[in-house]
């Protein structure tokens, strides 16, 4: 099977609210844009790092959450149906001789786009390692990161599991895996390593951990991976120094990673402009990098006066949609229309255009 | 009496969309602010112009109105208690030998401010005149505008009442001052004057209208105010030309001009700044203009990329909060905060802190 190649008048790099309303003007200037983010779903730093506490800074809402931005940003944009593309870290950016760039991501999908807009954040929000690279060999077979397809119902059955993390998403992954619904899908032993015995997460999935540690269903281990054995060619115990300096080894077929998301900046670096900062300066006029068509916005830009802000973003998406037009369609016209008042803009929102009174 | 005399850190001119965020970032500076319309009411162009028409692209807010928004971002400036000027337009601006900017408004008021922001939008809105110069040495004492102090109850008891305009606040104007509660205040006379026999307004209000044309408490006249007629030093009638073409004198002891409002660049043009398409030039990393202190934001100011949209106001109202700081508190180090995370902008906003998790 061929490797999907898709072509688009705009591609979005990041999911992030300022991404989301990327698509939300270039969708007022009629043009459909795709969004690729490495996280599984939309929100950016909003989704992954402050969901549930408030914000109180976006013009117009007084107060909202991370998640509650996200989604009246999602309900906002729902009229221009961008496609989404999820779990894919967009790996490389380089020019087709037409002048039209040309993107692959770690899926394996490549785009063919007119404009980009990167609205890449602080980076991709990725999947935390364990500082233990004799692991990476085993990565998708007996590691496994969220969202890992590998890893499906009944592929615990019988074995040693060990889950690294200490947060709400390890203690389910743990909790999961021993309980599993089917009794013959249960694996031998399930081991959760914490550097400390101190965990996070609902006051629910908590009592349920401490149940199942005082059942011996999951037995809990404060320490560190150093390193891992193998059996050849398979993996078969973790390496781990506890918290009282012990070195021991523990039985491991799988190893559920779940010790969260860090942004990282990696292949935007080397996409052939000069960072600042980590940072991607562009003009203020168009929000344009120096590379022709390539737009960047949110808090992956730079320019004089730059603060990190949502609301910035969403001046900045604004303005890049009204330049990225001279790449998108060089022979249309570019007004501002007011949605209060364009007949033509209501068609595109899917609202009726009330009589005037 | 001494005309008041405000010192302020911060002075806004303009209660539109963007004035109004412009004091919820100061706010986050610790900055209290003073704001001034020439309108009786916050909102600028959202409530004078589409109070009740949709708008759909402030972002996060997949659809309002023009008072939705304003409502929302009175309620998300309220906890820093703004002092609201209303009905006042500022007339001049002048800088003083220490460096702070001196400002005059019609009523009189003087401010005396560290920095000036002119959220001017496209001008102040001020009530349409009738194209009759000679009728000016009357207002305010028979010549009446919206919201004049001078018009208290009883003081059209017994006069020939004449109103001008077609709209809701023409026809309401007509009605309340024919069917005034005291029977004693009641008119001589209530005559509205409209070039054309079409009004607009709820239906209710309409309705009254032909029920007190019907009864001949206020007679309806299609025509042009052309000049008037004075006994001495007083008013005494109105000359028009009506639909038909005929000239007539009308009795008029007071006249309610009810017009609607036009925004008015006025004194604006005359601060001692060079305007680009009456536009003030501003820089994209601070909002300020040529003039040192006195920020532009929002429709009035201009750069290169500019579009008029209140999204763009809002990014600007706050940069130029952050470089005002060197005007209003230049020993303060200017930080970004992010009120999700920021105890002291909690307690600045009136919120609980939460735990940390
Ligand atoms: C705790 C906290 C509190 C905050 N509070 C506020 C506040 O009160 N007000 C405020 O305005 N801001 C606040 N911020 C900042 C705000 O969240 C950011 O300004 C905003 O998220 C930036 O949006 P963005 O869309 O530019 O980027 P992001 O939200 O960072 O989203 C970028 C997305 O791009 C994806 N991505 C990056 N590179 C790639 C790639 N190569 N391939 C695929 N996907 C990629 C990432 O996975 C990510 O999902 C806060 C931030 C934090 C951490
Ligand atoms: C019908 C219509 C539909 C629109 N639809 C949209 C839309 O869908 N999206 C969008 O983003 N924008 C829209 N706009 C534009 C939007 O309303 C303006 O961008 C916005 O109002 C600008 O805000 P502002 O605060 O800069 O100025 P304004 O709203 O114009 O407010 C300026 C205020 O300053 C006061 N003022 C000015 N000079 C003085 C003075 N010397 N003394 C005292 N007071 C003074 C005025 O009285 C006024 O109240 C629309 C505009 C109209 C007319």
């Amino acid at each position: 099977m061929a490797a999907p190649v898709i072509e688009a008048d705009a591609v979005v790099i990041g999911a992030g609210p300022v991404g989301l309303f990327q698509v939300f003007q270039l969708g007022l200037h009629e043009v459909q844009a795709h969004v690729i983010d490495a996280l599984p779903y939309a929100g950016g730093q909003c989704m992954e790092l402050y969901a549930d506490k408030p914000i109180y800074d976006i013009p117009g809402t007084p107060v909202t959450t991370g998640r509650g931005l996200t989604q009246s940003l999602l309900q906002q944009i729902a009229p221009f149906q961008a496609q989404m593309h999820f779990s894919q870290l967009v790996e490389s950016v380089t020019r087709l001789e037409d002048g039209r760039l040309h993107l692959i991501t770690d899926a394996g999908t490549t785009f063919i786009a007119k404009a980009l807009f990167v609205a890449a954040g602080v980076g991709a929000f990725v999947p935390r390692k364990p500082a233990v690279p004799e692991l990476e060999p085993f990565e998708n077979l007996q590691v496994h990161y969220p969202h890992d397809a590998a890893l499906t119902e009944g592929s615990l059955q019988g074995a040693h599991v060990v889950v690294l993390g200490g947060d709400e998403s390890a203690v389910t992954a743990a909790l999961q895996a021993a309980y599993a619904p089917v009794d013959a899908h249960r694996p031998a032993s399930v081991t959760l390593i914490h550097r400390r015995d101190v965990f996070t997460g609902e006051p629910a999935t908590l009592q349920q951990l401490d149940a199942a540690r005082e059942s011996g269903t999951i037995r809990v281990l404060p320490a560190q991976v150093t390193g891992c054995g193998t059996d050849g060619s398979r993996l078969n115990s973790l390496h781990v120094l506890t918290a009282e300096g012990t070195e021991i080894s523990v039985a491991a077929d799988h190893v559920l990673v779940r010790l969260g998301v860090s942004p990282k900046m990696g292949p935007i670096a080397d996409w052939g402009w000069t960072l600042e900062r980590k940072q991607v300066p562009v003009s203020t006029e168009t929000f344009q990098s120096e590379i022709p068509g390539i737009f960047a916005v949110g808090d992956i830009n730079f320019y004089p006066g730059k603060r990190k802000l949502i609301l910035s973003g969403f001046h900045e998406a604004t303005l890049a949609s009204f330049a990225a037009m001279a790449f998108i369609s060089p022979e249309k016209k570019v007004l501002l229309q007011y949605t209060t008042t364009s007949t033509r803009l209501h068609q595109l929102l899917g609202v009726g255009t009330q009589e005037k009174s």
